[in-house]
């Protein structure tokens, strides 16, 4: 089992005001939490603001179920930098005889884990994973590639933890940039930028920085130096409930990476290069409450206007 | 591996016309397929017209992710009524050495399942599943019980199949009531007559028949049996692409199942039932693409000004 991480400084009081407040609820189950309509609306309307933010990108909308067939995620070589955080559907596969077995001893609430078996799925660890595989399957894109909105996508983390900004699934609002290697780092750029001057609008003390993934054990190391010698990532963070800022949006520059786990070809037989951005929505809903208040119809007016004006 | 169903009838066909327009597309798996803005747009629609027609019922709004905890899953029996269908979320949980092997044999597509445990998380069969432990969670219910708007939640069914309403995963519109037996009895009945009048509405033809949940295995014969004698389940049913129409929504009357799996209460101490209702929403987008054709610019005015009016 996945160690639990416990909750630090203000976060374990964070979570109760969110229960007793009805924005969150409990599943059983640490980092995995229903929501009350309040939470979900201020969700949606942080991730309609970025999608006016999007307007000028034009780009294609795509959406997709949370999971992905583990052919593809063996082939981008996540099992091997991440193989902690990586969630794969297992089922039943058995006789009549064992499907009785393993009803008595789950009816138990005891191990019946040798009945199910590894199936052809796993569950999407990051929103744009199934993008490549769909763009790929098309065929060669035009010269200036393309840019995919996959809109605000559940996504899987195996992180138990005390930290309601810590959850084992939510939503990423995500979008990629796939096309020539300039035009690529410019777009994630921009959006980082971008992504600042949003959040701030919204009255969150967004602040950007160098990151690195959470690449598993000592070879993840020397990967997560060389992401951050070579700025393959950019993080904003803002203030929640942990002694230390919350990352709640990611800009990340693949290079080469997924276009050729995926086979990813330019019509005119140029390089393509990718490129991601994340907003972690639960994360800045997070933010957002923490910041103005449990109570959205008490928030300072300039922050409403921007989330429920239109 | 759970057993392939081939398509039959113009199933197949059917599916090539969706990825062929963008309106699904592929992911190398069977049954779990991306959404182009159109097919999307289509599904949201019909969701946000279930919504107009359950405005009398004034229920709470309330959202969960696509993964319960295991020991609510066993609590229900789900696990010896429907084995075949359960998924169960597997994570890694060893050394840094097994880390190496196991992304040594996920690179070359070779079977890593041994590095794999059950964790304490399955996907959510039925967006319903979630709400009776939450409700439970917050102890004993008000004399007139509750209604519940579980919204348009993923859920999982390991079916792979070529019939394109056969997914693996899709969006059930889910509501929940709870409260004295007449009550949830009577409103479990009004949502099938008033379902029926939604989807003729948009030019389905739609029928209703008493019907029963696929149980597994010969003990399941029995219980599907008795299901059906007590018309504790209905379905309603459309023409899609299949030789015979298939299921777009369901109205289950569970009695006391779930209320004596979670311990749901009411506060004068009566005895409390549930019914639930689900819709069916990529099935109902299929059936109106299949009706009214590819492009929905082009449907009958009627049936877009019921979508789109508003």
């Amino acid at each position: 089992m996945a160690d639990f991480r416990p909750a630090i400084g203000d976060e374990a009081q964070f979570l109760e005001d969110l229960f007793e407040h009805g924005l969150l609820l409990r599943t059983g189950t640490p980092g995995v939490y229903g929501r009350g309509s309040l939470f979900e609306d201020v969700r949606e309307r942080f991730d309609a603001l970025v999608t006016r933010a999007a307007a000028s990108d034009e780009s294609e909308s795509l959406r997709f179920p949370p999971l992905l067939a583990r052919h593809h995620l063996e082939a981008t070589g996540y099992v091997g930098y991440f193989p902690h955080l990586a969630g794969t559907i297992f089922a039943f596969d058995g006789s009549e005889g064992d499907a009785v077995e393993q009803a008595e001893r789950a009816a138990r609430h005891d191990d019946w884990s040798e009945y199910q078996s590894m199936t052809d799925l796993v569950l999407v660890p990051a929103a744009c994973y199934p993008v490549y595989q769909a763009i790929a399957a098309r065929g060669p894109l035009p010269a200036g590639g393309t840019t995919i909105d996959a809109g605000g996508a559940y996504v899987f983390r195996r992180e138990p933890a005390g930290d309601p900004a810590r959850l084992q699934m939510f939503h990423q609002r995500e979008m990629v940039r796939i096309g020539k290697p300039d035009a690529v780092a410019a777009w994630r750029d921009t959006w980082r930028d971008r992504a600042i001057e949003v959040l701030r609008r919204v009255g969150l003390d967004a602040d950007v920085d160098v990151a690195s993934d959470p690449f598993f054990g000592r070879p993840g190391r020397m990967l997560a130096a060389n992401q951050r010698a070579q700025e393959l990532k950019f993080e904003v963070t803002i203030p929640i409930a942990s002694p230390v800022p919350t990352a709640v949006a990611s800009f990340n520059y693949h290079q080469e990476h997924f276009v050729q786990s995926f086979g990813i070809e330019l019509a005119d037989g140029g390089v393509a290069h990718t490129a991601c951005l994340g907003f972690g929505l639960e994360r800045i809903t997070l933010g957002l409450l923490r910041k103005h208040g449990l109570d959205p119809q008490q928030w300072p007016t300039a922050v409403r206007d921007e989330l429920w004006a239109l």
